[in-house]
């Protein structure tokens, strides 16, 4: 940016004073006053509180818009950037064998969820909102007009495919993400790992062979093992998501029933394929009549507010299984996804049909008529900048707390973080002493069939506090402790 | 009875006179205006009404008592008895030939489902409560308030086994059932369905053998199907249940995973087994290890008011995975079930968590609440009154109706019956004629997973209405022309 009026003496010191002004703004940035998504004071507020002229806080403004540290908005203001560039370097793309495996990862997750239970606990690892960012008591009061204006229907089976008032709103949500459905392309269930469990069996069989990014979530690894399938872990980068040419080469080597894909700030990685890699996916699996398990639940959960497109949008055979649900944004305790599943669509419904035989009426009733009435947009703005916020500053956190030579993952969007501490360590050993001391967090080795990520850990930044920033500083406390001992 | 007082010829004369009030009592049952489980007038009141003095009416009542048309109940009065004996026989023992089949019902029931979400259609065949029958506006009041109460819980992950306070008040319950459960022996579940899906999947593996009655809810053999497993269907009788001896004969035969029975009021037979069954069965296959899948849905509905023993009363071993769900009852659209899974709890809760994470929360409350302060044993006392006078209507609308040689159940509870029309008689060839005459009904072949009960088809009560009746004559006369034609 450059000023086109002439510097006079009175403006070169202004020059000075601007130059001031953007270091206490940055100050105030870097010491968490304005955190990523933020809303900075406003120019008139600003010169106004510091006593410098407008065009000085113009001028400090555009500094730190150049520098990266905030951006202007239309019509809006200027932000705390999200920051692009971590403290410390994400780690590189795994290189999991890709050797069919069975999956069997013992008791520990059982013990994991039993801890989950623990309120007193403070949870770094579960991937589950806050209960204050979601929108509990518009969606109760949509539940009691919705009871009351369907008076029997709300009480009544709501066969597969689920109730049309929500399939509407889906439908015309799906825009955004690239899609062009209609409701009656979709089917509901009771969210997204029901949508994802029937997907697999609708296109897998016993013995099969599934293929998933490395690490995945290990709900996906646990409903393969379920089903008696056998997995493939596929190389994938932490910042640009499954690796394509390991895709390729994996299709040569082996006949692959499905692949399960988590598109959009995945669990655990945070990263997404960006538009050019979601269609080369989408039209190499197709070139081999595979079906795309896509499990889209953090997609509305863009950081910069930029939902981004889902692979379904380049499907042309009905080979994409799209599967999402509410559980992140609105509604965890309701229980409403949905899967958009192509061609195999009677199959779905049949499988809908035994797992459940149909979806609660209420909450899909609910959620409805929170998507037509209740700010879902606003809500989100809202939610992804504190999901911003908190993220950066764990990951900040870990930088700071963790021995030199951790790597963490610098996501775009939702608020999971994927943490690579030095080789060597063991972050399942570390598990018993963090609940001793009185927080919970996800060891890598479970986000794996074999035996790989000994050395990482998920973290989730929903819960983020004080208290949170104390348990990160004991967890890297106990890494370093480890190290040495 | 004899009355102690010596006859005068007054008296005499009082003879004749109760047995006028009881020739004219008895018309009001037979044409309806007392149904099966209604209350008649009090013998205060009908002394009132008919102008004869209390001790005619008495003896009136006590001629019906003794001729099995009424019962005394003390404490309350008296009752037009549920009809034991109906017009027309019931089916005899069913003759499968016990030998591993696989089911394959082809794409029929898809079309079926597609069918019952014709609302222009009297549903003759849906075996689902009448929502008149369930209380609703109740129920939308507790999601109400429970969601008030608890506000955050009531949009948070309620991790199985589920709900606490329902699961404290399933416990409670399960005493008049025959069971002393604890809150810690039950795990919540979107309905009975998923609770049996969930229990063949933590008790059977692709290619075992799974044992059913004969004929059998066709949702247990579809998920037999959707699992890759082997059914055997076993003999049984239509007043008595499964046949113990074919349990015993098939069993020294097979290799046998699991039995999956409805032990109370079964669909599409109606019949339960006795206590001395029950308590058998359970035995038996305890002896050999083999877990009994227990579904008790209808468990609640018996007709005479006394809630029948489940068969995991007799469970020693924890064998017995006793399924069930307010659907019938309650509220088919909340989706609450739960299963009691003996020793095989972990796994059922591994498999819960794989199949949709957590069962909605809202739903489970409510039912809670409707359990705890709704009146719900009053609830029952007042629809299974009203399904027992609709069922034994419709069962004699069939009697009336049908050719000579049809022949249908006689259940004491629930709200379905199973017809037996003559040899020759193909009901799947009839529904889409019953379709084009607006109404639905369940061909028997769906009922069995080889090429059984042609001839047979299941029909429900819940929606008895004048407009139902004729349904009734339409079909019989359908069948009726087809054995002409």
């Amino acid at each position: 940016m450059s000023m086109s009026v002439v510097e006079s003496p009175q403006q070169a010191g202004k020059g000075t004073k601007y130059e001031e002004i953007a270091r206490q703004v940055l100050d105030l940035i870097e010491s968490g006053t304005f955190g990523p998504g933020d809303r900075i004071s406003s120019v008139r507020d600003m010169s106004h509180q510091m006593r410098v002229s407008v065009t000085t806080v113009l001028q400090a403004y555009r500094l730190l818009e150049n520098k990266g540290h905030i951006e202007a908005r239309p019509q809006s203001g200027y932000y705390v950037r999200a920051r692009v560039a971590p403290k410390v370097a994400p780690p590189e793309m795994s290189r999991p064998r890709m050797r069919p495996a069975v999956v069997s990862l013992g008791q520990f997750l059982v013990r994991m969820m039993n801890d989950m239970r623990d309120t007193s606990l403070m949870h770094l690892g579960a991937a589950v909102p806050n209960p204050d960012l979601v929108p509990t008591e518009k969606l109760n009061r949509s539940i009691g007009s919705m009871s009351r204006r369907y008076r029997t229907l709300s009480n009544s089976y709501d066969m597969p495919p689920g109730c049309e008032l929500l399939r509407v709103q889906i439908a015309q949500r799906s825009l955004v993400a690239g899609c062009t459905l209609s409701p009656q392309d979709i089917v509901t269930t009771c969210g997204a790992q029901e949508a994802i469990s029937i997907a697999l069996r609708a296109t897998c069989k016993p013995g099969d062979i599934v293929a998933l990014e490395s690490p995945t979530f290990y709900g996906h690894l646990q409903s393969a093992e379920a089903m008696g399938l056998r997995v493939v872990e596929v190389p994938t980068c932490p910042t640009e998501g499954i690796s394509i040419p390991a895709v390729r080469e994996l299709i040569s080597r082996h006949r692959i029933s499905a692949f399960l894909v988590v598109t959009n700030f995945s669990n655990p990685l945070g990263c997404s394929l960006d538009e050019e890699r979601k269609r080369e996916l989408v039209e190499l699996l197709a070139r081999h009549e595979i079906p795309l398990i896509e499990d889209d639940i953090y997609g509305d959960l863009a950081w910069d507010g930029k939902r981004p497109s889902v692979a379904k949008t380049y499907d042309r055979k009905g080979l994409v299984l799209l599967c999402s649900s509410f559980s992140k944004t609105l509604a965890p305790g309701y229980r409403v996804g949905w899967i958009v599943p192509g061609r195999y669509q009677s199959e779905v419904t049949r499988l809908k049909v035994l797992t459940n035989i149909a979806t609660p009426t209420l909450p899909q009733l609910a959620v409805a008529d929170f998507l037509a009435n209740g700010g879902y947009d606003h809500h989100l703005r809202r939610i992804t900048r504190l999901y911003a916020h908190a993220t950066t500053a764990m990951g900040d956190a870990v930088a700071e707390s963790f021995p030199m030579g951790t790597r963490v993952t610098a996501p775009r969007g939702g608020f999971v973080l994927w943490v690579e501490a030095p080789k060597g360590v063991d972050t399942l050993k570390l598990y018993e002493g963090a609940i001793a001391a009185g927080f919970s967090f996800a060891p890598g080795v479970i986000f794996a069939a074999g035996d790989r990520y000994r050395n990482c850990l998920r973290l989730s930044a929903s819960f983020w506090s004080p208290r949170a920033r104390d348990c990160i500083r004991k967890l890297g406390r106990m890494v370093a402790e480890q190290m040495v001992g």
